[in-house]
């Protein structure tokens, strides 16, 4: 009864798609063997991609008159296909790193997304994405605990005379209490925007589950597009040689953050407006401008993060606190005072480039006595498992 | 010195851009001229698509293996493209009709979307689409009013045992006051889902409007995906032979929106919770919906609404309000008194089909001599502008 069903749902999705000459192969029609399952990124009833148990990827995408397709993962990896007879092509990946990971679909040298999944805001653009699960997680996934909302408000920018957007999580119990919240601003990396940290991210299910478990306090969490650029003001440019950096006006950013966001939040929520009660965290590009930023301004802030980003992408050279960064990170002791959590996190298994920059931050805080955490993602990338694993970790210690 | 600034950004674009093999034009590199402008639906920063001042649009695609690429509208309309030396497909379009559009790039057979804009979610996937503005219209653009939120929140329907999403728009001054406020449950067309009137229909922008010029009271806007299937329940088709339809099981949805939707809305938010502070409409498959499900439960719903979509795709043999849909409508009297407003509307340029079904319902409600309004988008297609337009003139007419 139940596959006839499917089988009934299936021919109606079938009726629907092809008015948009869609080549979405539907779960019932394609009925996936018990030993893989479709990604949890795919759109409704879409049988590909699909994750087999042991972490290997199925992908498939009809293209008859192709002459060469292939899957390229935005980390980097590429996995040619082959045409079956009917057109379609296929491939079965080797067993992939646990997390999420952007990919495109590279036909006869153009680069599409796949039809099947939902796309994410990734590489400037909107990009296919594909979620290998790890085995007994669970600080990331939906739960049957209370959730907060994810609220997308709209607010115009004083600095830069234009419309923003931010994503912000209010957490459960917000509408029905009338107590004021602490606030963690976190931020996205280069290429993505304000729907990273929820789309990608999951920070609002991380929270939940954290709160529910009464791990973290309740908090607000502001996701702030990462952006900024004043039409007529001057461009200045990241403080690194970041190959990351995009169209972000680093001190534009910042003036948009002191200036609109943060007053904005303050005036629309039941915050606790203070830096006792405010903390400032990012990824990648969004952790460079999160210790950069908030270590400029620690009246502002006294929790900070920075996962897989921290002052910029610095080179292993001796780096001397007294004069690096302005002589910001000099006095170990009182910054040790001031600032409650500096928290910095990387994958084991990103690359060099990081491993190096966050190596070279560590050894101008150790110089300087300067107490901080480092959290060390077992196995994962420069991707977004490593940061819901940072989030996990840091927004524990936050406000207590 | 902004042009320079500007290639500068380029440049930093086209660096991260690299990263994930885009093709994207950006704006500064392209330098597109004054009588044409990026679509407002395109990523930052993205050249193409790009409207021209008559409402031809310029699409452009780099693509130098391909064989044949065209741009395919889903409401039908396709325009080959053609290549120049460089490698780039590009074709400029007729004028076409204002307001929002889906379409895909078919490359060699392959449908894919167009990496310059954002995608939306519509015939089950993720789909390109670009924006054709009307002259001098102002409903349904972000301006200098106060703006409600709209939140994602994510609840678990008993019904189906499954976790479910909304978007939930909460009025300007929400969290500031203690009031209670009337509901419109809202809901998208086939093949789309909840985030279509926010990402698609500006609801929340035409909400916000409405109320700054006091056109329309203040009011709760639940956007909840309209399908629902329960694993091991009897399959109920819609009530009529519409190709719109597709996995949506509507007496689950139905059941779903009883036992869960409204129960959750009211016990979350403050709400005015009787039937003539309540209301339902939708557009297309959720206006079969809407009108099919609240003239059933008026005992809920106290204002109905039935954009492009009312009661099945009818033919139009003579229906005979004694008998036809149960006679729910036979009594006109009674009808009349019991439902403050029951709205239809439908765009000008919709196809035979569509005027063909609205006709036929509204020859039921003559003969009946049920009062109605009546709404005729002038020009405009099956597609959101029409839906647009329909909120603009309906939400004004709710809860007074």
């Amino acid at each position: 009864m139940k596959k006839v069903l499917l089988a009934l749902v299936a021919a109606m999705l079938a009726a629907t798609a092809s008015l948009g000459a869609v080549t979405v192969e539907r779960e019932a029609a394609a009925g996936g063997g018990t030993d893989s399952e479709p990604s949890a990124t795919n759109v409704p009833g879409a049988a590909y991609p699909r994750i087999f148990r042991d972490k290997r990827v199925e992908f498939r995408i009809v293209a008859p008159a192709a002459k060469a397709v292939a899957v390229e993962l935005l980390s980097g990896k590429r996995f040619p296909m082959t045409k079956d007879a009917g057109g379609s092509w296929s491939v079965v990946t080797s067993p992939l790193v646990v997390g999420f990971h952007y990919y495109s679909l590279n036909v006869d040298g153009v680069s599409m997304n796949d039809p099947g999944t939902n796309t994410f805001f990734g590489a400037n653009k909107a990009m296919s994405g594909v979620e290998v699960p790890e085995d007994g997680a669970a600080a990331d996934v939906v739960a049957d605990v209370p959730h907060g909302d994810v609220r997308i408000r709209i607010y115009k920018s004083k600095v830069t005379g234009q419309w923003r957007r931010a994503f912000i999580y209010t957490p459960p119990g917000y509408d029905r209490d009338a107590a004021r919240y602490p606030v963690l601003y976190l931020q996205h990396g280069s290429g993505e925007n304000e729907t990273g940290w929820t789309f990608q991210g999951h920070a609002n299910l991380i929270l939940d589950n954290l709160i529910a478990a009464k791990k973290a306090v309740p908090m607000i969490v502001v996701m702030n597009t990462g952006y900024a650029s004043q039409a007529d003001g001057p461009f200045v440019a990241p403080p690194s040689s970041s190959p990351h950096r995009s169209s972000a006006d680093f001190m534009t950013f910042e003036r948009v953050m002191t200036d609109d966001v943060i007053p904005m939040v303050d005036s629309t929520f039941r915050t606790i407006a203070d830096r006792d009660h405010r903390a400032m965290a990012g990824l990648s590009m969004g952790g460079i401008q999160a210790t950069d930023y908030a270590t400029r301004n620690l009246d502002l802030f006294a929790y900070i993060g920075g996962f897989s980003g921290s002052m910029g992408f610095l080179e292993p050279e001796a780096h001397d606190p007294a004069t690096a960064f302005g002589g910001r990170f000099k006095d170990g002791a009182s910054f040790n005072k001031h600032v409650k959590l500096l928290w910095l996190g990387l994958g084991t298994a990103e690359g060099p480039r990081f491993q190096k920059g966050m190596g070279a931050f560590r050894s101008v805080l150790d110089k300087a006595g300067i107490k901080y955490v480092f959290f060390a993602s077992p196995d994962t990338e420069h991707e977004w498992l490593t940061w819901r694993r940072d989030l996990n970790d840091f927004a524990p210690r936050l406000f207590k």
